[in-house]
């Protein structure tokens, strides 16, 4: 029983699969290809044309996919226990459920049953995309995963400071169009909040065109913003880009062919 | 009086705050939560509707704010002098007030007085939004905000530079965008200035669409100028990226191989 | 023969061209030139005057090309059995007609013997402007080419990755901005791949302003995306950045400081 | 005689000027201020009401700035023999007048001189605008100008690739979106050239909504281009990072201050 309940979670926990792991690996395919088809499913499913011919088979095709993800789920809380560091039979559980990946097998599952107890509400199918997170898990581009959270980790006071600087510049720019244009386009800069809908498309540069200062004042100011945040988002940039550098430079070692000796080798 | 003028200097001072440090913590938390909710009231004072219905809270919350702020910024100057550096009882308040910080603290409480001797004034009335500068003096993010301002000191000149890059291919292109488009477009491209508005807008990628040239060698250039403007503004991230990875690199002591003495080494 | 052969090869084969080799630069340079103006030609054969009056010449030149390369290709197919590892008379030359520079060699040809046998189909023709690719081989740039191309391998997980946020957070805002929008605007938020342009166009910036959501929660969601995106496309600028950095620095060579031999240090 | 050219050479040729080097400063500072003072001219000569009431202004200020700038660029071109590299009388003269320098000096004279015989040419007259290039000599950020220009230099065949990069993909969206949407939006789309404009908005993400492709495999092709353009010009911004970083990894070294030796200081 344990040994089985031991190959059920080792079966689900192997994140970098090689073919001729037998079972193991044809499950972690067929889960992948399932997520994957799920997304498919969800953005054919919004097309009118087809949802109104072949409602039947997305239902069908739902159904199926969260019986599926319903036994995973529950064979994952149910073996967890054998994992290091879950051994506890109810701690440990409920560590797991808890934790990110536990959340994000539970909203892949959790939208089906809250729309039969209740009306369909948009927002909560909408959760049913996050299903796709999964496939992170699955990937082979775990290593990669972890190099650039390590990164973003190292680097999380700068980042979040940079971001501080952008959100700060965003609200003062905004703020301050709200004060400058308001009298002159009374329905377009009608509040700070909707200015702040100015403040974001103009400093990210995606510049709808919708809302713009047609002051002199207020286009000197909204040029020097867009300036300012084009310099603002090279902060992030810079950060990370060192951050990778950084991660980069732990002593490298090599094995001398002559006399088998390890060395560091040191940088140029 | 000079043990308890020290305890409130200390207090007020005091950046990093953690729990158990007694009132000083709690006065620092009470202090950030103000700003906040004032950042807040600035921007729902905005919008029509709640100002019509709440105008007198408003009015009442900014009153008990600026009593705050104002208790704060006198019990600052009065208690600067027992920091190191401004102990002299006039020229240490002097420098206080006049410096970045002391600016700032003003800043939140002058718009307040200012109104009530004047026509109440929308430019003056958006220096309190100035407040919330505060909050990264309280922030724990006080050693991110040293390293990011360190590292522009040192890239000070090149930064300068590549901003001044920036502005000169911003003038130069709109001028001759001027003269180019003036001729078909005269109440489009009025004058430079006017063309400026569209340089700045196509430098920095935000597009609005409002001005745009119709000639072809005035397409010509506009496309020209937009591949240049990206690529100067990599010019900062390259910079910024290469002075986080040498503030990083530098190694702050090392050992002479000629006396065996350690040593600090500064920054060039 | 097998010294023509031979001969044939090592001309069409040499990258970067030096005055001074006789034939082989001149046929070199009467490639790139006839790649050039090829690439001119397809541009203005689709401007209709241009069209409507030299459209012989245009067909003229294109027959003359086509001669010139498709000789080319087929003495690159014959002589190719000269070059390090395409020696078998067969597998050679398969291996050639499937590498990358051998389909594009065929791109190039490919597309006017198509059309002589079919209805003019544009998408074919299309295919002509892939000619300007081999221009990159003739280029005196290969050394640049072959840096960069190392960076991308060396970098490729972590490349990937980052892709793969930023098409999961495209989709996710955007499926998420259907749900949002659809019921306000059922005309312009049709479907999630309708939002899908929508989403593309935010998270890059580019904001044409054909689509943009009106509800408050819409905006808000919106603005996020925005910043998320252009944070999204700083992690690939600072792996690109490390990459670019830890090409330069990793030593070729170091100095076994057991032995004394000096060995070469293979990259990570 | 000699010594006085010699001085009026030295005066001319200071770049980072400092106060108390007498005469040299102030005429240094004084022309500083009239190239300012002419941008500024050309600007505000550029708005059709100030040009109406003052135009006699402009144009006797226009007449005062030839004049002096015609004394300094005669007195240059006269003393440059003093100058190391320059001593051959005549070739040293030449050398200067077509170095960047030289060209730029004159440039800020020649259209004056040019529409007194011709008619006024709006083209020539913008190249009034460069004069304002000369204050980057002037500039106390000399040193800032030569680490960016080296570093460009040094990576100048990845940043020319790069480039090459981003036209080619330009060329092949653009040749691309013509073949997609001129059946659909033949007014719109109406040749390679005309879609090239679409080509550089997109890709530089200024996005002004003028063209855009409305079938579906446009939009996908749009989309793609999109992010591949922003992708694109991650490569530079990347390889500009590592050249700063290189260009400043140049062995540190720093003197011991117990035995007085110059050690070098490793990286960490």
């Amino acid at each position: 029983m344990t040994s089985f309940r031991n190959r059920v979670n080792s079966t689900l926990q192997i994140r970098i699969q090689k073919k001729g792991e037998g079972i193991s690996f044809y499950i972690n395919i067929f889960l992948s290809i399932l997520i994957f088809l799920n997304t498919i499913a969800i953005i054919l499913h919004s097309i009118p044309s087809l949802r109104a011919s072949y409602n039947q088979y997305f239902i069908d095709f739902e159904v199926f996919s969260v019986v599926i993800f319903t036994v995973e789920y529950l064979l994952r809380v149910w073996s967890i226990v054998e994992q290091p560091g879950f051994h506890h039979p109810l701690k440990g559980r409920v560590k797991y459920i808890f934790s990110v990946w536990g959340i994000i097998d539970f909203l892949a599952i959790f939208p089906f049953y809250f729309s039969l107890f209740n009306t369909d509400l948009g927002f909560v199918r909408i959760l049913r995309v996050l299903r796709m997170l999964r496939l992170f898990r699955l990937s082979r581009y775990f290593h990669a995963l972890r190099i650039i959270s390590n990164v973003m980790k190292a680097k999380k006071e700068e980042l979040v400071l940079s971001m501080s600087f952008i959100l700060f510049l965003l609200f003062i720019a905004s703020s301050l169009m709200y004060f400058l244009e308001h009298e002159i386009q009374p329905t377009v800069f009608k509040s700070i909040p909707d200015a702040l809908w100015w403040g974001v498309n103009n400093m990210t540069t995606v510049g709808y065109g919708d809302m713009m200062p047609i002051t002199h004042i207020g286009k000197v100011i909204s040029g020097i913003v867009s300036i300012l945040g084009v310099a603002a988002f090279a902060l992030p940039t810079g950060i990370l880009a060192s951050g990778f550098a950084e991660h980069l430079e732990t002593p490298k070692s090599t094995k001398c062919p002559h006399c088998g000796e390890i060395i560091s080798v040191a940088k140029k």
